[in-house]
C-alpha cells in the first residue's frame, strides 16, 4: 500500500484541529459544569413547530428532490424581505444565497474573494472557524483588537495608513464570539467608509443579532455601504440542525460562489430549507419564540456577570452581557488561564482559555465564558467552583 | 465602490458552470419531454416512510443540536455494517465519514490528497461534477476511454508505462454516468492492483449501484484492495434533500477530511442523518423499497433503449441498460448531437449531447438519455420526436 501522499502529508501537519473541539471532549464529564461549550440550548429549541413543519413539507414530494444551488427560492424570498427590513434597503432575492450553515458561506467566500496571499483583516480575540478558513486559503492574517465598542477600527485605519491593502476584513459585529462586544454604530459608519475608500470587502459576521437581551441590536454595517457581505443562520433562533446559513452579497458574488457550491456539495437540502421558511413565515410565532429565548439567554447571562463581579470583584473584569451566548472575562491579576484549566476541571467547571482565541495579544489571562446551556443556580455554582480553583 | 477583486474575476472567468445544468434550464418546457435530467424519480421516493422517521427523530430534541463533524454516530455504524457486507472486509465506523452528498466527499478529497498540478485520471465521458473539483484543485487531468467494458484499464497501463504517476485515479465503477457501462471484474482486480503497484489512490464512485436491473453489480474495485477510497449516497435510493452521502477511507484519510469539513461547514444535519439511519436499518422495508425502484427504472430503461433500436437501427450504438440512471447513444453516421439539439426541442425532445461530458474525445456524435422520470409510453413518443428531428 503507497504512503502518505504528500498533500494528505501537509494536511494532517498543516491544519490544526479547533481547540474547542478537543476540549468540548474533555468536558463531557458530568460532574463538570461546562462554560466552554458554543452550543445554544437545545431544550429551548422548537422541537414541535419544527416536526410540524416538516409533516407539512413532507405533503410534496418536491421537498425529497434536489434543489437549485442557492436554495429553496421560497426561502430566500423570506430571507430577501427580512433583509430589506434589517439593513434598510431593498435587497432583492438574487443577493441572497443559502448555505449549508453561515460557515459554508465563509469558506467559499474565501475562495471566491482571496488569491493565494491575499491579506484578511480579523479580529482578535477572533471566531476560530474564521481563522481556520482564512488559514485554510492561505491568506495574510493580521490582527486588530476589540474593545468594549468592538473592534478598534481606529487600529485598522493605522494599518490602511501604513500601507496596508486589505482584500476582506472580517467582523463579528454583534455580541462578538468570542469576546461578547458589540461594534459601536460609529464606528459601523467608519468601517464602511474605510471599505469604499481602500475598496475592501467587509465580512459581517451576525450569528448572533437577534439574541439581544435589553436592546435591540445596531442597524447593520450593510446598512452603511453595499461593499458589506452579511451572513447569518437560523442556527442560534431555530436549531442548527436545519443546517441554513445565508449571505446577502451583490449578485456577482453569489453567482460565482454558486458555481462553486455545485463542486462543493450540488445544493442544500429542499426539506430543511422548507422547514426554515416555514418558521420564519409564521411571524407571530417566531417573534413570541425568539423573545423566549432572549429572556432565558438574558437571565442566565446576567446571573453568570453577577456571580463574576461578587465573587472575584476587581480581580476579574468581564463584559456586560447585552446578547449572544458568551461573556469574556479577564484575570486583572496575571492568572494564566490556560494552566488555571486542570485544577478548574478538578474543581468541577470549564471554560475555554483565551489562548485558543488569540492571534496576535497572547491573551494568557482571559476567558470565554459561555451561558447559553446551564440554569441559574448551576452558573452561580460554576463560578464558586471557578473561584475555588482560583485560590 | 471597488471593483471586482483579481480572486472574483478569476473564478467568475475560470468556472464554467454545468453545461448540464444550464440545458435544464432550456428544456423544463411543459411540451418537451426530457431525457436530458440527471433526477431520480421524485414519485418513487418514500415520502410517507421519511414523514414517519422525521417524527420519530424529532421525538428527541438532540436531532436538533450540531452533531460530530464525521456524522450522527448511529448512521456511521449502520453504513459500516452494509459496507462491511458490500466490500466483504471489516469496515470500522471510524472509516465511515458522512458528507453533505458523494459530492462533498468528492470535493474534500480533491483538497486532502491532491497537491495543484497533481495528476488524476478520469474516464471519458466524465462524471462532470468530478472534473468540476478535479479542475478547481487544480489538479492535472488525463482522461481514459470507456468501452462496454467500463474503464480501458489498458489504456491506463500504457500511461503507467509511458511514466505518467497519477495521484488519483477516478471513476464511477457502476452504470456509469454519463456512459452507462459497467467496469468488469478482471479490470477492478487489475485496476487495483495497479494502484497497489504505482500508488495511487482510486476513488470509485457508486452513486448507481444498487440500481441493477437484472443482476446485481460486480465486487467493488473496494473489495481488492485498501487503497480505493469509496464514496455513495441515499441520494439515489432513499431521497437527496436527505443530503447524505459517504465515504469509505483508511483513518488518517477521513482524519484528514474531518479537519476539512470542520471548515467547509462544521458538520452534517443531526435530523436527516437520523431519518436515513432509521429507514436503513429498516431492512425488509428498504429491500422492498429498492426492488421497487428497480422494476421501475429498470421497465423504463428497457423500453427506451427497445425504442431506440427498433426506430434507428443500425443507425444508433445504443449501451444495454443494466442499471442506474443513464443510456449512452451514438450516432454512427457522423449525426452532431449539438447541432441537432435546436431541431430536438422544437420536436419535443431533449437530451444532453456526449460533447458536454467530453474530456479528450469529442463526443460530437453522442448523446446521454436519462430514462428515470418518463413511463413506458413517453420514452417512446420521445424517441419517435428524436427521430423526426434527426430525418
Amino acid at each position: 500500500m503507497s504512503q502518505t501522499t504528500p498533500a494528505l502529508a501537509g494536511k494532517l501537519a498543516g491544519l490544526q484541529s479547533s481547540a474547542i473541539r478537543d476540549l468540548l471532549k474533555l468536558t463531557a464529564r458530568a460532574d463538570v459544569v461546562s462554560l466552554a461549550g458554543g452550543l445554544p440550548d437545545a431544550a429551548l429549541m422548537p422541537r414541535e413547530r419544527i416536526a410540524a413543519a416538516a409533516a407539512a413539507a413532507l405533503d410534496d414530494a418536491a421537498v425529497l428532490q434536489y434543489t437549485e444551488s442557492p436554495g429553496w427560492p421560497a426561502l430566500r424570498a423570506v430571507l430577501a424581505a427580512r433583509e430589506t427590513a434589517r439593513i434598510g434597503r431593498a435587497v432583492p432575492e438574487a443577493e441572497v444565497f443559502i448555505t449549508h450553515g453561515s460557515q459554508q458561506a465563509l469558506s467559499l467566500l474565501a475562495e471566491v474573494l482571496l488569491d493565494p496571499g491575499a491579506l484578511v483583516i480579523v479580529e482578535d480575540p477572533a471566531y476560530v472557524g474564521a481563522l481556520q478558513v482564512f488559514r485554510a486559503a492561505g491568506a495574510r492574517i493580521v490582527a486588530v483588537p476589540l474593545d468594549r465598542d468592538g473592534m478598534r477600527v481606529d487600529a485598522l485605519e493605522e494599518l490602511l495608513a501604513a500601507g496596508e491593502r486589505p482584500a476582506v476584513v472580517h467582523t463579528v459585529s454583534n455580541f462578538h464570539n468570542p469576546g461578547g462586544v458589540t461594534l459601536a454604530p460609529e464606528r459601523r459608519r467608519r468601517l464602511a467608509e474605510l471599505a469604499e475608500a481602500h475598496g475592501f470587502w467587509i465580512i459581517e459576521d451576525d450569528p448572533y443579532g437577534e439574541l439581544w437581551f435589553d436592546a435591540p441590536a445596531p442597524a447593520p454595517i450593510a446598512a452603511y455601504s453595499p461593499q458589506v457581505i452579511r451572513l447569518s443562520s437560523v442556527s442560534k433562533i431555530l436549531a442548527p440542525a436545519l443546517r441554513v446559513g445565508w449571505m446577502v452579497a451583490p449578485d456577482r458574488v453569489c453567482r460565482a460562489v454558486e458555481l462553486l457550491k455545485q463542486g462543493a456539495d450540488l445544493c442544500g437540502s429542499a426539506l430543511t430549507h422548507r422547514i426554515a421558511t416555514d418558521l420564519l413565515t409564521d411571524t407571530d410565532w417566531l417573534a413570541a419564540h425568539v423573545t423566549a429565548i432572549r429572556t432565558a439567554y438574558g437571565t442566565r447571562a446576567k446571573s453568570l456577570v453577577d456571580a463574576v463581579r461578587t465573587t472575584f470583584g476587581d480581580r476579574v473584569s468581564c463584559t456586560d452581557a447585552t446578547g449572544g451566548m458568551f461573556v469574556w472575562a479577564d484575570f486583572t491579576d496575571g492568572t494564566d488561564t490556560s494552566a488555571l484549566l486542570p485544577a478548574a476541571l478538578d474543581a468541577g467547571v470549564a471554560y475555554v482559555p483565551g489562548s485558543a482565541f488569540a492571534v496576535s495579544d497572547a491573551y494568557r489571562s482571559s476567558m470565554r465564558l459561555c451561558f447559553t446551556t446551564s440554569d441559574e443556580p448551576t452558573l452561580t455554582e460554576a463560578v464558586t467552583r471557578l473561584a475555588k480553583a482560583a485560590e
